[in-house]
């Protein structure tokens, strides 16, 4: 767990710069639940992920939830960092999901380091496009797919990052995830129920037709 | 129309590459209704706008469509050069929306400029940083505001945009722009009618009441 192991473009930094950042990142454990980000006044750092799973959602003014995409190991955020970025306009909440391990990096810091390495800058401008691939992907998806396909979808996805079947998830949350509200969750997991394609219980969507899932992801 | 009057980081490249970009850069008038980029496999290279208006929008599988930007005099398109970034995963058209004078840079040489000038893949992430916010706030107006408070704000801004406020727009288009289709515009468009917001005639929208639709767009 060594910034170095992490840290994606380390070899093409000046070893004044490895020496920088290794002298400025702090290592941090974080328990789960924790919000590490949030709002645009908010300035953290970049934040590398050792270990664990964050979530990055926005919020609706009456206080609706989407998520707009995962961080897991290796992963950066950038938007933990807005406001070492113009042009940054939105807000974007980070949130740990699981106990988390990460490096943060200061702002000022890395941003000295984009404005000298073009290879930091271009490597910045990537993860942005990456992250800019998902969201415009989300978007498509809400726009033009049904909700059971983002449901479906969003159960498989959940379950190859819990490596389980059986998943601890409040319709509530799922809601929070999917931008929508708990009684829509809740009806169509009922329908998913009736078709046998789930199991519901107190706080938890155990899949039983992975098959039929990913027809309607589809 | 200079190269050198509407490229915005000028100042911060050496001579060398302000000689190979006035060397690279072709200069070209498009007529209205033009498509000069679309989806992934093209790659026309970045276009600087000198004058008039293009559109970039995504297209679902069926056909329907939804504008994500606007390009005006000044802007830069960098998805028309996507081949040149990685992780760029979607598929964006661009369309002249009038007759339009452009630069347009081979993506090559402007791969070379950003790897080489930090200030240049810097200018890029500023870019990608701004259209990305747009997106988000796009999503957020799908995602949480109602259709009438949409319209209603989008033909503010086609009247800005015309600095008019009588539109020549289709239903039609109108759809196109806002994901939607033509029925549900139409059903919406008397609806503000009955208001007394707009006045509705073959091919054209005129607006009666600005604050009123201000009002609906808050």
């Amino acid at each position: 767990m060594q910034l170095f192991e992490y840290f994606p473009i380390w070899d093409q930094l000046s070893s004044d710069w490895q020496k920088r950042l290794e002298q400025a990142a702090a290592y941090r454990e974080i328990p789960k639940g924790t919000v590490i980000h949030s709002g645009e006044l908010d300035c953290l750092g970049l934040v590398l992920v050792v270990r664990g799973r964050l979530r990055a959602y926005i919020v609706s003014e009456d206080g609706r939830e989407i998520t707009i995409y995962r961080l897991l190991e290796r992963d950066f955020c950038l938007f933990s960092a807005s406001c070492m970025m113009k042009n940054i306009q939105f807000e974007v909440t980070v949130e740990t999901e699981t106990e988390a391990a990460v490096w943060i990096i200061p702002p000022s810091v890395f941003k000295g380091l984009m404005e000298e390495s073009a290879a930091a800058a271009n490597y910045v401008n990537q993860l942005m496009a990456g992250r800019f691939s998902e969201v415009v992907w989300l978007m498509e998806q809400i726009m033009w797919k049904s909700f059971d396909s983002r449901l479906a979808s969003f159960l498989l996805e959940e379950s190859s990052l819990e490596e389980s079947e059986r998943l601890k998830l409040t319709h509530e949350k799922i809601a929070d995830h999917l931008g929508t509200a708990r009684e829509v969750v809740t009806r169509m997991l009922r329908y998913f129920q009736g078709e046998g394609l789930v199991r519901l219980s107190r706080g938890t969507v155990e899949i039983l037709d992975r098959e039929g899932l990913e027809k309607l992801a589809e």
